[in-house]
């Protein structure tokens, strides 16, 4: 029996899908390039924007025979359940390779942020939640989780991790975000990509580039951004994520920066990221976001005209259907606008992906090897451990917490009793279910209500809602006060409520004109305080709030981001003191709901000074986080020391357990630059490491700083690192700064090219 | 008697120049390259940032034994009887010709943004309400009278105008500004231009540039804008300004964008100012700004580095005194750091402007001419013209204006009773007196309390305060409601108090987290329209504010920006209907507080839509006005034209006083395009013109549209007009348009150069 080339596996790739080129039809080429969106509803109340204007009809059984690029969300889109789910994909894929010449499956993907969106799957704490654990390996250990579910499931791409950078907290996707520091992003990031690429899962970094910086905070806004704003914070966690997390696909981004969209910028998806980074997966758009550069940027009159652009820029993939890349491509190669070598270009490319996958071997079969679980204890062992490690406790400045175990507690807020408050917007209940309200959420997610009542059996726990997340209502402010009166302790739940488009306080399209706690939550913590009994704030929250107006007046401040199905016993575990907090800060908590956009990388002239009555310093700073126990950081303060521009220093600092139990130190390292060619952050985390000691206990932790380090992009708009003095400045947080070593660097300017050090290398080792 | 070749008046001044710098010693040429502030505070308390640590001492004697290049502020510092400042200014010039080998005088400079900031001078209104006036020719005659008493005062360069386009509407010096629209600032600030240099004196453009535009609105952060928001919407008024209003001097912005000072910022100061745009004046720098390189920016080490980054990029000037530019440049010099060329360069450059001044001229005195009186009669008169037609009615939606004469009127609010609410940051009484809290104001100021006291003699007028402008305290409210609940109707004025550094809530240092009215004032205003009686709103500002909490609740809106001296008066004038209404809004006044940075240029993904909760449309657009009659719009709806991307074409609209009393509109045209290769405004002004016209009566007005005014800054950073379609929006306010004409521009891609047309041409006549 002979095989043609394309599907001989012993052929290198690109000579079989150069093969497999040859014998496409154009319509056949540009079947690889777009998605199918099958159930998804057109009625304006979607699980995307526009959904409703951007849908295209289409006959199934017609549409398959010319094959197909993807197959968009098929667990994601309605509530199913997973082993029938899986038959139904295998079912869709057996059609598509049937009925096309080829017999080549489409990709199937789904998004799988915070676990995979799917009914009766694992819902994992937030972005912003890994962000603040610090922890990258127990975050790549989710990864995988999710990546082998997916995998379980049929699914080959998983469109995530987000790698935006926090630049204004007002934004609705924060929550999707790891935090306001492009080291942070990038690490937790890469750690995310090499978990869920460890499975065999396509991990697709998004949205690239620029979102985050939407003027006003308001979802897709015009971004206002310079290139080297963009260099030096927006682009390095995608860098780091290709090169030290091997992403094989990248979204690009709905945003424009500075007039230009980036779904048709070709200095962004083929120039940097393509000719400069080296990349060779795929590059897919965001939703719809093709038909976007018609109907939203304007920079394009017709379907056909998007599609060119788009192609041209480097957008391989449509998704999630067929607006542009559907009929109009190929009516547009035949016409003469789109040159055939573009649509050859992106195909190559979808084809070398799906011969990776294993896509174009005859013995490809649709059938998963597995059962599917997609929540196994394993899963929830693991969620249970990344909530923990998660919560942030703020503030505790007489030691309220823990809590004793006979206490009278009056559990208050609307967030105390809600499964959906532990959430972000891209899991599956918020996302999805929230359209289909008879079914449940498949999941189980204790309250913290429910959580505290397990944690501390003795207790007498009381609950009353008090309002509502939005909304002015204060009717029930007079329950809530009076339970609270007859406890020893308050504990205020409060928060977001996640959602998409307006359904909630935190999420996709869900931006905030300023960071006031939403409705009524504020004045209810206000009547609380009145009461005279002390009140332990626990927030769970999609994005940072300003809580100035409390401060001094609360007992205890507990920060939890959308903690997820695990999150309540993670939280009152903290209450507890069964566990003992850990988390760290990903982004500052404001004084006040004004005066931004802000965040911790500022120039001196982006602090607090006498050229403005406005003072930004936060309320607790980037990197801020307390625990019950304490640590004393010993170190040396060294005389300076020179290296050269390309040299490298040792920075060592030993940090002790000084209380009585164990407990977990971020040791974070910052990079203080006194003068350079260009202005500079202040600060800027260029290191870090998480480190458990047990009472009495010492670790040493050594991070190898690299000149690399101290680079940063030039007027000229090269990356250099420029000779001079620096500060190296280990620290608690980002306004807590510990012990500084000074030193000089010599030699001349240097150029560094996409070889850089991205990291900084880190030892720990016992002591004593 | 042979004279030296630099005191022949018959040579050519670049020869004169060139003979004099051959005969002078580095000190002596580093010596015109500064200023001296004789008198200025170093007590922290001054009328500058850092003006207490950026001081030097110095020998005045010694000192100008090499001559000087600059005398600051001699009447802006503290406050002099002008006849006596004038004679004190003179002395120190005969001083400083007689200490030095060559005679020559210094360049004495002030500040007159809204006036001649001295002691007993008039107090203009302030830019924005410029701005609100839409009226150039107006403008130019303030500038032009400003000009002249500045000279008779014997003063050479006035720092003024601003040409800042709004960005924020938080940032304190918005009322410095003339509006968040380029053209609107470029027109009304040329017309200023114009007029004071039809007088002879150096108008100074600032702040060069991008400073309006920093982050989070306070002042001085950092930048963040791409360069084609620099492009189109910073830089026009600046190149407007520089060949239509012929300034010869430009000061540098303290500000960076995207990590380059401006100040030491090459591109800027010399490639864009001087290589492209063929500026041929002197740039200064902004009070300190070549010392805040090193000490607020951080690019510079030393003094000296700072100096030579300032002089290299461009800044011939340092201001207001000798921080760098004193002893360290020469020093740099002799050690080789900087090059004598630059000082050179720069010294040319003054010594140019000094030889055109007349200041090397062997008949200079420096006793001026004329009888000084700083607030005539003419003077007055003007800044009631101005203040009458800067005021803005934004509703009366029952007609409760004008009041009747013999209305019980009950005026309540911080604003109403104190003369400095009149003025702006930059007014003498607001900048200087305040550190003279026993001096008068020195000029006449009615508040609008005595004006509506005069305006309406036959009205029983009561007055309580309600609150101060800061501060929550409410223990006024129970009198402003006793005395409005007696009342027909209550006109509560309420606004900002402008100051520096904190001292207000308005002008520079004085930012905003969000646009609430400041303090209780809010509250106040809530209390009052709770007594059922009708409330008038006036308001005296120097940012918009958010009004969306009372929208439908009041009977009217008066806005006001800061109106000068005769403000009160022309408030007074249109509250009784002596003054119908014409003032048009320069800024957009937003529904909510926060949500901000937004102005109207907007692409279409800057506007409401579905992809995010938060709608930025304002509660009354750019360029909104009401007045007591109606107009009624007659226009063709012409059919489509083709003309060349560098063709033109004439629209017009008659415009007919449909009412029963003259009044003023403001026919106003923006541009829409279409499909652009980048992101474009959803609408920009283009063209506008001011018409009056009596009942019944008709004006036609022409707007000669060129396809020039569709330019922008393309992908490749050139000006280009694009071919395609194009509608040109004739219309009452960015939210209100009366006719269409669509026209498609044919032919190639065009590439501009700076003969570009800027402004379009318009034509007045009378109909019938």
């Amino acid at each position: 029996m002979t095989t043609v080339p394309w599907r001989d596996p012993a052929l290198p790739a690109a000579a079989r899908v150069d093969d497999l080129l040859s014998r496409m039809t154009l319509e056949e080429k540009t079947a690889q390039l777009y998605g199918v969106w099958v159930g998804a509803s057109t009625d304006g109340d979607g699980v995307a924007p526009h959904q409703h204007d951007m849908s295209v009809d289409h006959d199934w059984d017609e549409l398959i025979t010319r094959g197909l690029g993807q197959l968009t969300r098929s667990f994601g889109t309605a509530p199913v359940d997973p082993a029938l789910g899986v038959r139904a994909l295998a079912r869709a894929q057996r059609r598509i390779t049937e009925a096309g010449r080829f017999g080549i499956p489409a990709i199937a993907h789904e998004e799988c942020l915070a676990g995979f969106t799917a009914w009766q799957a694992t819902a994992y704490p937030v972005p912003l939640a890994w962000g603040a654990t610090w922890d990258p390996p127990l975050v790549e250990e989710m990864a995988r989780r999710i990546g082998d579910d997916l995998r379980s499931a049929g699914v080959h791409q998983g469109l995530a991790p987000v790698l935006d950078v926090v630049r204004d907290p007002r934004w609705g996707r924060v929550e999707e975000t790891i935090g306001e520091d492009p080291y942070l992003v990038g690490t937790v990031g890469s750690a995310y990509v090499r978990g869920l690429e460890s499975a065999g899962v396509v991990a697709t970094l998004k949205h690239f580039a620029g979102y985050a910086s939407s003027a006003g905070a308001r979802n897709l806004a015009p971004v206002r951004a310079g290139v080297r704003e963009f260099a030096d914070v927006t682009l390095p966690p995608f860098e780091m994520a290709l090169r030290e997390g091997g992403a094989r696909s990248v979204m690009a981004a709905y945003t424009e920066r500075d007039g230009v969209p980036a779904s048709a910028d070709p200095e962004l998806l083929t120039g940097l990221l393509r000719e400069e980074w080296g990349f060779t997966g795929t590059v897919v758009a965001d939703y719809f976001g093709i038909g976007f550069l018609q109907t939203l940027h304007r920079v394009a009159g017709t379907p056909a005209e998007a599609a060119h652009a788009a192609l041209e820029a480097g957008i391989d993939v449509e998704l999630p259907t067929l607006k542009c890349y559907g009929d109009p491509l190929p009516a547009a190669v035949r016409s003469g606008l789109v040159p055939e070598d573009l649509v050859d270009r992106a195909a190559r490319r979808v084809l070398l992906q799906k011969c990776e996958l294993g896509l174009l071997d005859e013995d490809w079969t649709p059938e998963p090897a597995t059962e599917v679980n997609l929540d196994s204890t394993g899963n929830r062992i693991l969620a249970r451990r990344l909530a923990e490690e998660s919560v942030v406790l703020l503030d505790n400045p007489d030691g309220l917490l823990p809590l004793a175990p006979d206490t009278r507690i009056a559990v208050v807020g609307p967030r105390a009793a809600d499964a959906l408050a532990m959430l972000g917007c891209y899991s599956f209940p918020s996302h999805v279910l929230t359209h289909h309200p008879e079914v449940p959420t498949g999941i189980e997610i204790p309250t913290v209500l429910d959580a505290l009542r397990t944690e501390l059996p003795d207790a007498k726990v009381t609950f009353a809602q008090g309002c509502e997340v939005t909304g002015p209502d204060t009717s029930g402010f007079e329950e809530a006060i009076a339970r609270t009166a007859e406890a020893d302790v308050c504990v205020a739940v409060l928060g977001d409520r996640a959602g998409l488009f307006g359904r909630g306080t935190s999420g996709e399209g869900c931006d905030a004109t300023d960071l006031g706690l939403p409705g009524a939550q504020g004045e209810l913590l206000d009547a609380l305080i009145a009461t005279g009994v002390p009140v332990v704030l626990v927030l769970l929250t999609g994005r940072p709030y300003a809580l100035g107006r409390w401060h001094g007046r609360l007992g205890a401040v507990v920060q939890a981001f959308f903690p997820g199905e695990e999150g309540g016993p993670a939280v009152a575990g903290v209450l507890s003191g069964r566990v003992n907090p850990s988390g760290r800060l990903p982004v500052s908590v404001p004084q006040v709901p004004g005066g931004q956009p802000w965040t911790y990388l500022q120039p001196p002239l982006g602090l607090a000074g006498e050229v403005s009555n406005l003072d930004p310093t936060p309320l607790y700073a980037f990197g801020h986080g307390r625990s019950y126990t304490a640590f004393a950081w010993e170190g040396s303060a060294p005389d300076p020391v020179e290296i050269g521009t390309d040299g490298s220093y040792d920075v060592s600092v030993t940090v002790r357990n000084t209380g009585e139990r164990e407990g977990a130190e971020v040791v974070q390292l910052y990079l203080h630059d006194p003068v350079a060619s260009v202005t500079r952050p202040d600060m800027r985390l260029i290191g870090y490491q998480r480190v458990t000691a047990a009472p009495g206990e010492a670790v040493r932790v050594t991070f190898r700083f690299h000149a690399d380090l101290s680079s940063f992009t030039d007027r000229a708009g090269r990356r250099v690192v420029e000779p001079g003095a620096l500060e190296l400045r280990l620290a608690a947080s980002s306004a807590d700064v510990r012990h500084t070593a000074r030193i000089a660097l010599t030699g001349p300017v240097r150029l560094l090219g996409t070889d850089r050090r991205l990291r900084c290398d880190t030892e720990v080792t016992g002591v004593e």
